[in-house]
């Protein structure tokens, strides 16, 4: 396989910025479900898949998560097109019959063990956070993820009566370039790797 | 902007697949190099950057591996080019007045605080981890990412002295298709999503 083009690196890694203001331009439906069947491909452990989203976009659903963000993070929430929340379902498990044929057994090497289970959730469905946000900008949006907000009023709001866990919030829209802050450094090379 | 090449989507996406089978051919440096400093650009919270990577790739260092690796992942890891371990580092906020210095209090969000630190070490490598599948993908490269592994046991052999504790680990090179199993079936964007 070749290298993709300069361009799409760019546009994936380089130059995307995480934003904090947003043009009033929707998105339509029909990029989110895109961008699920995107994102859905990438690998996870056993593919147990555990990512569950809630694309929140209604006036009245905003309403509702507005009281849960943090002082920082809640008016650019409000003006977002959509925030998706990336929950982790914790009863990943058991879909593992259908999810990963080849190992009829899978189901147990999970089941009773809440330390594993806690593990293999957070991790993995990190990892389709991570894949989320790339395909979104993939497909031409704009990312703003946040860590600061209040989980247990999320997962009261909006995953009450079941087994699904918020682990992130990932505002989406078309990013307004005057909103950014200047941009952070990286670690070198040198400084985050080494070749044994 | 745009949605990036239909082509660079399948290569990310659609068409990539976890790779069990190597064929010899050596990544060289460069290519590692590059695929870290395209990583490292994706988002964390508090640009905090937790993930650390060793990159195994002599014989010594595959030896000192083996051992750490279950049954059914030995054989294959010692047969790639390179193997990543994605590590994450517990003092990652000694980092944050240079990594973030929007913030000189960030440090305090996390000093003292074992529970936080090991939720946001965890949350942010593994979303680094899928940052780094991603970018070796568009680099060319094929990835084989693995949960089986004797992690006290990687920890000792190659993290000894340091802060850092081993997230999960990836083959990366050129993948031989025969070595791939018939590919696993995702949930539906019904299944795993909702519109709010």
């Amino acid at each position: 396989m070749p290298m993709i083009d300069p361009s799409a690196l760019r546009q994936l890694f380089d130059e995307a910025r995480t934003h904090n203001a947003w043009r009033d331009q929707p998105v339509p439906e029909h990029l989110l479900r895109q961008l699920y069947d995107l994102m859905k491909w990438g690998p996870t452990s056993a593919n147990c898949s555990p990512a569950r989203i809630v694309f929140v976009q209604s006036p009245a659903a905003k309403a509702k998560l507005a009281p849960c963000m943090s002082e920082g993070n809640r008016d650019k929430t409000l003006k977002a097109p959509v925030t998706a929340l990336i929950g982790m379902d914790m009863a990943f498990y058991e879909r593992l019959p259908e999810l990963f044929p080849h190992n009829p057994d899978a189901r147990n090497w999970f089941a009773g063990k809440p330390e594993v289970i806690a593990a293999t959730a957070m991790r993995n469905s990190s990892l389709q956070g991570g894949y989320f946000i790339l395909a979104a900008r993939a497909l031409g949006l704009d990312c703003g993820p946040m860590s600061g907000f209040d989980a247990d009023a999320v997962n009261a709001a909006f995953f009450a009566g079941t087994e699904v866990k918020v682990n992130f919030l990932c505002n989406l829209g078309y990013g307004d370039p005057a909103g950014l802050f200047a941009r952070s450094p990286r670690l070198s090379f040198e400084q985050a790797c080494r070749i044994a």
